[in-house]
């Protein structure tokens, strides 16, 4: 299958966003969480946009969302909140997290904002960028929403892939934005895989019997790799225990998999820390050294085989800019599934917009 | 070449005590860096213990650190700290600001001090383990002091290893301890190699070629590989504007390589988190599910090939306990050096303690 033609984010947004309304939503939270899925889809994060409309739709349909929550700070203290989500969907918690790590860094230089009972809220940049507009560092951590990773040298999938971001304000330059799993591939790429059919390159998943799985339509077979083996591991598991244990939220045996179970609430974890820069130092000053990191690694010779040397989060910088143009590109299959939305939903099909 | 014997951390600890000393360090520093390069042999950082302390004593003969500093707090709030180091020795600069980290933690549930004008400071774990002791976590995060990492796809080492270490407490199982370079093997690793005279894995290195790099003393004909490719580039971007540049400290091209430069400051940049774990919630309610965790990785079946599960820094624990019932085996490539430390500055050799 093929694309199925380009959509604004003006668009995508309005689809989501009266999907989710007429699912019950709120019309504000609707908005809201499909500015951020619409700003995901701009950005490149394809497995985290509309992609992932008809998934949080069935959730609310089978009741495992809450759709009046009342998202709260549970505990707090100068640096830290501890959020409670209350179910909602995880881009309304986060939203309100990030609001609250950067209204504290204010004051305190550094604030670390941590939930519990969120959900899945997206691709990690979203929220690390959030800062960014503040002159401030946004740093991102997120519980996977279902576990696909052993211990190393184990069988038994115990670990998501729980992603992180990091994002730092360039002067002249884009935005220098990491935004990566722990594992080889993303369990998004897999399912997108899958979705359009298409065969996984060695190395991002293995069988049970240890050997190399390709085919998407088997994930169920077998697991993720983490990068670097123990090492992978080792960073998946401390991230589990700071953005899950920490937070009081699901980490381990305790994990749901939201793609399999829409009923039960997730109790997902996330934390967000926002670093205010003009604590440090000069805040123009500190982003002319960060343009000058990036020119000296764009300026390095590159090794047969590559054009250029690229900063983390640049091909998602142009992405973004060649989206902004020429629309988002949309693959059959999700069009597909995009219209059947539309249609239980009695919403306007994407290209009657 | 094969071990010397063994010794015990307090035997250690005195020989680079009296050697510091002896090279015109003040006594209680000198036994305060002794102390915490003691520790980190008994805990197994062999690169990070001792094996440092010849190239400690050439810097300083070679006046590139300040025996006599003023280490000092340039800039906070309520939740931060800017350390400035005044070029003394690291582990001096880093137990500063862990306990600064720890004092502001009390109070604001988090906080995040960074430093420049560092040095070398040893193992990462060191500093991340210190908030434990007061049922805090520790996060640390170092410029690494020589690039030997191009960024992906290119050729220039632009980047050092810059490790983190992340150190969670747990209640009845050992603490959880992460350290991690975020190349495939530190470079220590490589260093160790070379004295031992032994050949390394394919993988750990690449020669300019782009062909697999295996004899360390060609090392610096090679660069490390990053743990996934250009994930493990990322993270030692970010965490490189995070230690590095936020913090006013060299990265990047003004990184200077201190294994080949003896003189010039380094001008070296780490961070430390220090998180509160009451801040969060009831703290032995926190490591008994810490403890739960680590007991659902251990319970995991595992695959072939493999023994067991292990937790990060469970290696690391067992170690200790072997090496505090059994003493601190040297090599004896590294005896041979110390032999010629102890006589150049006068003190008693270690087989004579």
């Amino acid at each position: 299958m093929s694309d199925a033609g380009n959509y604004t984010a003006a668009q995508i947004s309005e689809f989501i966003r009266d999907a989710l309304a007429s699912a019950g939503m709120p019309a504000g939270d609707a908005a809201k969480v499909a500015g951020l899925m619409a700003d995901a889809d701009l950005n490149g994060s394809d497995g985290h946009g509309i992609f992932r409309l008809p998934g949080y739709l069935k959730r609310i349909e089978s009741g495992g969302l809450n759709l009046t929550p009342d998202i709260r700070i549970e505990r707090e203290r100068p640096g830290m909140a501890l959020v409670n989500g209350d179910n909602a969907q995880g881009h309304l918690v986060m939203s309100y997290c990030a609001e609250t790590a950067i209204e504290k860094a204010k004051t305190t230089g550094v604030a670390w904002v941590g939930a519990h009972h969120s959900n899945h809220a997206g691709p990690a940049n979203l929220y690390a960028k959030m800062p960014l507009a503040h002159d401030m560092i946004g740093l991102y951590v997120a519980i996977g929403n279902a576990n696909h990773l052993p211990p190393w040298g184990g069988l038994e999938m115990l670990l998501s892939t729980n992603p992180i971001a990091i994002a730092v304000p360039a002067l002249d330059r884009p935005d220098v934005v990491l935004d990566m799993a722990t594992t080889v591939a993303a369990y998004g790429k897999v399912k997108t895989a899958a979705q359009r059919g298409e065969q996984m390159p060695e190395g991002w998943m293995m069988g049970r019997d240890g050997n190399p799985l390709t085919d998407p339509a088997k994930a169920d077979e077998g697991f993720l790799l983490p990068i670097g083996g123990a090492k992978g591991y080792g960073l998946a598991l401390m991230f589990g225990l700071l953005a899950g244990t920490l937070n009081g939220a699901a980490f381990g045996k305790d994990v749901v998999d939201f793609n399999a179970d829409f009923e039960t609430t997730t109790n997902t974890g996330q934390f967000i820390v926002a670093v205010d820069i003009a604590a440090f130092g000069d805040v123009d000053g500190f982003k002319r050294q960060v343009d000058r990191v990036v020119d000296q690694m764009k300026g390095s010779p590159t090794l047969p085989g590559f054009d250029e040397v690229l900063l983390p989060g640049e091909q998602s910088h142009k992405k973004r800019v060649d989206r902004e143009a020429n629309g988002i590109p949309l693959h059959a299959s999700l069009m597909k599934a995009l219209n059947a939305t539309a249609d239980e939903f009695n919403i306007a099909r994407l290209d009657q917009r």
